[in-house]
């Protein structure tokens, strides 16, 4: 892609047009994008001194500033690192009526490696890799460039730079060491430049000798691209069938004699105060060890997830975990990624995330409210495991419960908990609309426990008829399970 | 305060209740205050191992955890000191929905001033007042808590920590620090406590020598305190009326010959490209020597905000600056301080933030609409100018635009843009309603000009009939405050 470029081929396919009437097309451009709700992420990349600013200038002069955000990533912060590697990526993507530049792709972290090695650079993007693919499956479009120089004009232009009085800023050591070593980081960025070069999602290599050019290039490609793409986002919408799903769908079976387990409350008092007690311990010595943890409780109505938490959280130190109640997605969620009201919820190192219901929501109440799409909550269950699996990988502890309770034990909650006026207002109209709809949220609960019981992040499903049991369980698996992951350190 | 505290003195008003008992009463009050849209805010400070830890587990064991959020803060981070001292307290104040307990009040960075000096104190301690009286004017409800602890206690629960196998990670430096300088600590925390405590905040000062003790006496104190502050609240909301209004309300007048000022195109195009680069030069040096900027844009509908601002920012490096269209709130911004949506949008240091509308929008379309009431608008204007005063304090360089033209010219611009496709969108059935209300929006622009005129953030007044002249007009100011600004360093 680099090597052997010919610098001498000049881009001209825009040059009937002057920037600021390309600008224009790209302002307009950007009202029908805003019209059909269709994202944008420009990621700009290329060498030291390549020109970045200048072409930034020429995207956004003519714009709707409003609707035009550029982020600029440089080295992650010490904040940033306690965190998986797309994380700063995810925090700042555009919303449906945005257009975001990010100065710096997210691949800058691997171009920008210290000790290139091939043998780590799938390991490296690959998380890179799916954060950009999850984009584009959720309909934003994404433009990747790369501002190419020669050798020679790079070290003209530091030479320029030397000679102008904001020396001193505009020159970084990175310039010095890409000029240094031109050909040690021509070869690495290649390589990830091949590595992270979709088919539907190409790297543009521009060539950024003449500044002007490279800008008229950059924003006619911008606009002769997001025409074509835009058709296919709004084409791809129209179909809301899942294309090979075969999955067998079933009803979620629980043995009845699970369901009979019982602990006298005797037995209850006597196991709890010893797992609170362990649990807070355990979460304690995940803080020393820069370890970070993430629960979701999903389940059936009134299955005891809020009961379960608290006894759960009862003797652990509050200033280490946060708990989020997801509710019904608020207007600005809603033009996000469905994952990113989670994404940015994620525990920093050392601290816990409790998720009380989760993005597990996209293949239950999304998807028989068909607030999903077939073909968006089908691929749900894909996405959630790489999520999960990003999470494991960055040495994440990720523990999932189940609450079930039959649908008889559920309808002696409800009442109960209209007729006891302290406990009135957890029931709701909504509560029993969902109950109609018991079977289909059951077919639902079994592909979701079926298709997502990942190694690294197995569900584990806690029978809750009888609450002393269920919260017992629900202790037990925790203390197990960091006991566990603390030994293997 | 702490001198002469007689630690023989127990607490024993909530006595006849236990922790849970009072723990239970409190996550019942949680949700009267939810159902009457109040926040809570809560802030524990003390002594190094005076059992905050202890006490907040019981302040948030029994408690719906969706609806009550911990926020630890240590020492500031770089990126928060690129901020108004307050700026990252104000980042995470409870919503409408929430009790928040700030680990470490904000007053924390005074406790642990390094080197403690009355004369210093005032200032310091200004920004965070205004803060906090900023959210009781609004309706919060604040807790002050100080836990208190004897020198020999303080020395006893150390060598208990010493013992322990987490010595290491729960004893720090502060800790020592404090005992070793016992008393230069108590003078020192004496003096921030009677600096901050309000007749209607006061500072509870919590004996701590028995943990248990202390946790029920907050609990209690909690309880019974934001009972009476809940009346208050909502008697409060009951008045609508400013209670010392004695502002003379004149409608906005403007010299003919100011609107009649006129730029050829010639004219125009000669000033423009100088400016314009002078602007993006004096934003790189304002970069360099990480001297934030705020811009503000208000005016009339249709006097050409967007315009003067695409101009102004036309060759300024884009990844120096972020533009904010403000608009109507979203659900979330609503359940908070009206302020709080801009609080977030502040520059760190060395960026700028330009507002196409603002916090301007409490006085103007607020107040017009009926969505703040005058008690609420009429105190708007101190809160205003007292946030852009701290911003002043912080070194950040506040710009303030008005841009108006009469209604005659109005009125052909919206015919304009009406006729016109390309501009058809900026049109709606809302702008000729507004249009409908000339006559309120001129009287309370004239009292929003004069009385958020601050010699250190002043209005910058822009007949705007011609845009060109305008436009030159905006640009010019810029330049001239820059410039001023810089020459001063």
């Amino acid at each position: 892609m680099l090597k052997d470029y010919d610098f001498t081929q000049l881009p001209d396919t825009y040059d009937e047009q002057s920037i600021k009437e390309l600008g224009q097309t790209f302002d307009q451009l950007q009202r029908e994008l805003q019209a059909a709700e269709i994202p944008v992420l420009i990621l700009l990349d290329g060498w030291e001194s390549s020109g970045k600013g200048y072409v930034l200038k020429a995207l956004t002069r003519e714009m709707d500033p409003r609707y035009v955000r550029v982020e600029v990533y440089e080295k992650e912060t010490k904040q940033e690192k306690k965190h998986p590697s797309a994380w700063r990526y995810w925090q700042k993507i555009p919303s449906k009526q945005e257009i975001a530049i990010y100065d710096r792709s997210f691949y800058y972290q691997v171009f920008n490696h210290e000790e290139p090695g091939p043998e780590s650079l799938q390991q490296k993007t690959q998380e890179l890799l799916a954060f950009e693919q999850a984009l584009i499956d959720n309909g934003t479009i994404v433009l990747k460039f790369f501002l190419n120089i020669s050798h020679h004009t790079q070290l003209e232009r530091i030479k320029t730079l030397e000679a102008s009085s904001q020396a001193d800023f505009l020159l970084s050591k990175e310039d010095y060491k890409q000029a240094k070593h031109h050909d040690k980081f021509l070869k690495w960025f290649d390589q990830v430049l091949q590595a992270t070069d979709l088919d539907h999602s190409p790297w543009r290599i521009i060539n950024a000798e003449d500044k002007k050019l490279a800008a008229k290039e950059i924003l006619g490609q911008t606009i002769t691209t997001i025409r074509q793409e835009m058709k296919r986002v709004l084409e791809d919408r129209e179909v809301s069938q899942a294309p090979n799903r075969n999955y067998q769908s079933h009803s979620l079976e629980v043995p009845q004699e699970d369901l009979e387990r019982k602990l006298s409350e005797e037995e209850y008092q006597r196991h709890k105060e010893d797992l609170q007690k362990q649990a807070a311990e355990l979460v304690y010595q995940c803080y020393c060890h820069d370890i970070p943890i993430v629960l979701v409780f999903e389940g059936v109505d009134a299955a005891g997830k809020g009961g379960a938490i608290k006894r759960l959280t009862r003797e652990i130190d509050p200033r280490s975990y946060k708990i989020y109640g997801i509710k019904a997605p608020t207007e600005e969620e809603l033009a996000h990624h469905y994952l990113w009201r989670f994404k940015t919820k994620f525990p920093q190192d050392g601290l816990m995330s409790i998720f009380d219901r989760s993005w597990y929501g996209r293949v239950l109440v999304e998807r028989i409210e068909g607030f999903a799409s077939e073909k968006e909550w089908d691929r749900a269950y894909q996405e959630i495991n790489q999520m999960e699996q990003i999470l494991v990988d960055h040495g994440t502890i990720v523990l999932k419960y189940f609450l079930y309770i039959d649908k008889e034990e559920e309808g002696r909650r409800f009442k109960a908990r209209q007729d006891e006026a302290a406990k009135n207002y957890k029931i709701t109209e909504e509560d029993w609309r969902n109950r109609e709809k018991w079977d289909a949220y059951m077919v639902a609960m079994e592909e979701m426990l079926t298709r997502t019981n990942q190694d690294q992040a197995p569900w584990h499903f806690i029978a809750s008829n009888d609450k002393y049991f269920a919260r017992i369980q629900v202790l037990t698996q925790f203390v197990d399970t960091l006991e566990q992951h603390l030994k293997e350190k």
